[in-house]
């Protein structure tokens, strides 16, 4: 059975991923570039697969009409929006994922930019590096409101963590009643609309999966009703935050700073490198080595389960499948 | 009555101070030079001022013997190290602090610089402005173990805010065993010597005074204690940590990376600028809008209570006179 890793990383800090592998007697093909597939580079590869180990590269009709070998996608991560969901179940393709894994890194990483933006200690990070001393004034997260696009896995853990700040007033669009979140007793937790995260937060973070109703949720239209002091965190996916429009709220401080660590076209070379108040990350929102290792040992275990005729754990729900 | 306010900035924000100061009829001085005094520029203005609100500029034993009308010195903060109290208290100028406004808004910076080093956010930020995509394995808050050393008003409100994330193990050198951290239940609070701290943390915060028992806490000895995946942040004062042998234990990998916000010369414009691995910002661990105002409210309201011959409420206590 041959196995393709197109996600990279792999097995670079904890070997267990490569030898669950292994012993599974699978034949392993790690991503031969050394970059992020396009569907071209798939194209070339999966004829003889029979299972993918897949990152956030286009598997698309494309893809799987080429690939009559393959019976398994297991993506290391939790988005979907990378996969055709609908031509993989058209050709008896099992999709599973590790949605859990990543939400601690990603949440972690989402507090540090927060502060970050309120605190402008990148924007002075550069201007030093130029002999520039300028004491920034920034805000506090404890005296800010804050707001949540999206508090599924991710959403609810950054919630949590904000419990360790005397926090004020947290915005979020979908709270769940059932979830009760351990924060200071003078903070209010609002369930409101989008708009009124959109025209009311100080700092807006993105928490939602990439489908056709979430693509370009932030453009031109929302960043007019912001405040011009907001900030914006996307460590979600790219398309969700239409990156010309971004720029340009940027640019004209239409708003007041993002950090941003998903785009549209992943590596990403475009420019908004060129703006301060812009905190640019390479997706690196699951990338601590505990969480990597966490996503890439529950795909393999998936794998082997798959190998040995076990049923599959961590399949896709069908309700994802309904976000096409 | 004159007042010279050599703090910069000052009422930037929030004129309170400046109208506290006006109302109790001071004829008010604000720093003419827009920048950090100079030993040198204070003995030229310090002539005819009965009131200092100052900075971290350093007010001398030279300084104060051409104070001839100066009764009354309140710091912007906690420092007490640009003072010679000894040398004033010989002249009888009483000496105020704000000990406590500055405490939240430096302890929500230090969880952003420590995120940002765990997770190599602000390396990938200066990559990416260079068109370079990598991504960073980074480590998790929750699954390092962290060291404070000095758990006084700005290490135990670290504490605190670390309460809202999973951690393993807090390392601490002088835990007051009367405070009670709400922390995970996961978490274990340790108190250990600094040694202790140096070789085991992963993470090295510096929440201490500048004294002549601290001067240098921090230097080649201390490093090489250190494991090779350490990270240190000072946001407490410059002087503490030898930038020397930082600069050295950075470029040799001896230690992984570090934040450093305060400098033994303010503005900073030394070579740990080099050093993609060092976070730098320029002495902005007090800068949020609402502390700062508070400082300063808090120091114009000490230097009213002066005018109108009520007592002061923030007198430096007599142990910190002990620390000369």
């Amino acid at each position: 059975m041959r196995v393709l890793v197109s996600t990279i990383p792999f097995g670079l800090r904890d070997k267990t991923p490569l030898r669950l592998l292994a012993d599974a007697g699978a034949e392993v093909v790690i991503n031969p570039l050394g970059r992020k597939f396009t569907e071209q580079d798939l194209v070339g590869l999966i004829s003889d697969i029979d299972v993918l180990v897949a990152g956030t590269e286009p598997i698309t009709e494309t893809v799987l009409s080429k690939a009559s070998r393959l019976k398994l996608i297991v993506r290391v991560g939790i988005g979907l929006d990378s996969v055709d969901l609908g031509a993989a179940r058209e050709r008896g393709i099992a999709v599973s994922y590790t949605p859990d894994a990543p939400s601690p890194a990603v949440a972690e990483l989402t507090i540090g930019l927060m502060i970050d933006l309120l605190r402008c200690s990148h924007i002075s990070n550069l201007r030093m590096r130029k002999g520039d001393w300028y004491r920034y004034f920034g805000r506090r997260v404890s005296e800010v409101t804050i707001g949540i696009i999206g508090a599924g896995r991710i959403g609810s853990r950054v919630i949590k963590h904000l419990g360790g700040f005397e926090c004020r007033r947290i915005l979020v669009n979908d709270l769940d009643p059932e979830i009760v979140f351990p924060v200071h007793p003078t903070c209010s937790i609002e369930r409101v609309s989008k708009a009124e995260i959109y025209s009311k937060a100080e700092v807006i973070s993105l928490h939602v999966p990439l489908t056709s109703k979430t693509r370009r949720l932030i453009a031109g239209k929302e960043f007019k009703q912001m405040r011009s002091d907001a900030l914006l965190i996307n460590t979600s996916r790219g398309g969700i935050v239409d990156e010309e429009d971004l720029f340009e709220a940027l640019e004209s401080n239409q708003i007041s700073g993002a950090a941003i660590d998903v785009f549209e076209q992943e590596p990403y070379s475009g420019k908004l490198a060129m703006l301060d108040n812009c905190l640019l990350t390479a997706h690196m929102g699951s990338m601590s080595v505990d969480c990597r290792a966490q996503m890439e040992i529950e795909a393999c275990r998936e794998v082997v389960r798959f190998f040995t005729n076990e049923p599959l754990e961590s399949r896709v729900p069908d309700s994802e499948y309904q976000n096409i």
